[in-house]
């Protein structure tokens, strides 16, 4: 699982920071979350390719999450796009880019697939043989969600050695893959555990922002491997934070160590502040593994 | 009169090149042309400072030319802009502004004052005592309009000498730089030109992006100081600019020939040619006196 920070700063873009978006990879599958202007020019910047993306996940309405991405629908329209674009986000989503379209008269070449979201419950929004995601309802001034990214278990992988001891035929491999026992010919049953290995453990990646701090999502949360939240103040602006639905640093850290997360990476920075390292260390004396978002950051788990 | 051009481009943008939008200068008024994605950053770049921004002109709603002006609105939002906002552009600009600050929830702490535009015949839309715009019909898929600044004439300047030489008061001085005659307690009648100046000459611009080549722009563009002319193509793609409704280099200097403009300014340049050079020098075989518009170039008049 890869993740390349696109914009992992608040509010407005600016000369050399971005508003809020993402690139998650996942088995070679490309999900773009989030989308504010500016978003193609760094998918540009970041070398990744615009044709392997085909779905969009977007947060919530506010402009440093969304406002690039009618002009992301109207380049792949100009690179001739012809595979389908499904675009996940809150109910309105469809109107604004249907009514800048109509306006514009220039309509895509390929299927837009809007699927609209209204749901204040986590539901399962998208999956494939590879993947699933979900909802994470956020708490924030407007409808917001954030998104769980979910590896789908692995078949087990073959103990080649034991397999070749027992003589069993490539026909039974695939069983044995899907976790079956098999009976020999001389009527002896082996135990798939002794045929084959477990599978690598499936990777699960949660994005929340725009949050408030919110203690409902710690059970969506649990155990989660990465866990981007947002952290647009530091505790020294906590009521600024209240009172905008933001969160701090401490309690980003706070919901991950809750959730018992692997890496809690922080993202979202207000643009008051010209040391994001500050966030690190606050977060730090709560929960120690913090990671700090960077626009054309790239991490690996 | 200054231009600054923040984005000279067509279509999509890219790591180092920006769509259309230009900042006009005119008697320390600034007037936005366009608002391409990334606008907001170039102002930054280019050091403009938002608060001196109070008109916006809008050509058409293609995504190149307007993308960038709801991130532009609600940055003026968070930078706690008082002044009222006005935008000029064509109707439907207003739907597509309000439906975005109503699902965000977010409403402008200013007044946003719209004035969308219908006619096809070169309108009147502003003036104050030192400026007047105009607009100027074009021929592109959409309905769009280039827009013509003017200054307004000055006042005639004082002749010192020739004032304090007839020993004239000082309280018939307004009277002299509004042109009127002056009768002395002699009864002679000095003639006007005996005791002032002509002013400087009011400049003129006119702003024509995207247009098919059009003669029925020529009268409306004569004599203008400073004509900056779309050439998305060169001769070689004539048809391509004739499909798609667009000019060639070689179209755009013969509007300025016939319409015996000072100065030509190219830009719209297609993101496929990687010379603009090539621009100059076809349009120079028809008309000399040939500008590059290039982002971050300013031009002074």
């Amino acid at each position: 699982m890869n993740l390349t920070i696109l914009g992992c700063y608040a509010a407005t873009p600016r000369t050399f920071t971005n508003p809020t978006a993402q690139i998650v990879e996942i088995k070679n599958q490309l999900f773009l979350i989030d989308c504010g202007e500016g978003t193609q020019v760094q998918l540009r910047k970041n070398k990744i390719k615009f044709s392997k993306i085909n779905r969009i996940f977007i947060s919530h309405l506010h402009g440093d999450h969304f406002f690039g991405l009618i002009g992301l629908i109207s380049t792949f329209m100009l690179l001739n796009r012809t595979t389908d674009l499904h675009i996940y986000g809150p109910k309105g989503i469809k109107e604004i880019i249907i009514l800048q379209l109509k306006l514009a008269n220039s309509w895509t070449n390929y299927k837009l697939i809007f699927h609209e979201l209204e749901s204040t419950e986590s539901t399962l929004i998208y999956q494939d043989d590879k993947v699933v995601v979900k909802t994470l309802p956020l708490k924030h001034r407007i409808y917001t969600n954030g998104f769980l990214f979910e590896e789908k278990s692995a078949p087990r992988t073959l103990n080649i050695a034991a397999v070749q001891h027992h003589n069993i035929e490539k026909c039974y491999y695939q069983n044995i893959k899907n976790g079956k026992d098999i009976t020999l010919d001389t009527g002896e049953v082996l135990d798939n555990k002794t045929l084959s290995f477990d599978p690598p453990k499936p990777m699960r990646y949660a994005f929340c922002s725009d949050t408030a701090y919110n203690e409902a999502l710690i059970p969506l949360l649990e155990n989660v491997d990465v866990l981007y939240h947002e952290a647009t103040f530091l505790e020294s602006e906590a009521a600024l934070a209240a009172k905008t639905m933001h969160s701090t640093a401490k309690q980003a850290a706070a919901i991950a160590l809750k959730a018992k997360v692997q890496h809690l990476i922080l993202g979202h920075y207000s643009t008051r502040y010209k040391n994001t390292t500050l966030f690190a260390q606050e977060a730090m004396e709560v929960f120690p593994d913090v990671l700090l978002a960077e626009d054309g950051k790239s991490f690996e788990f």
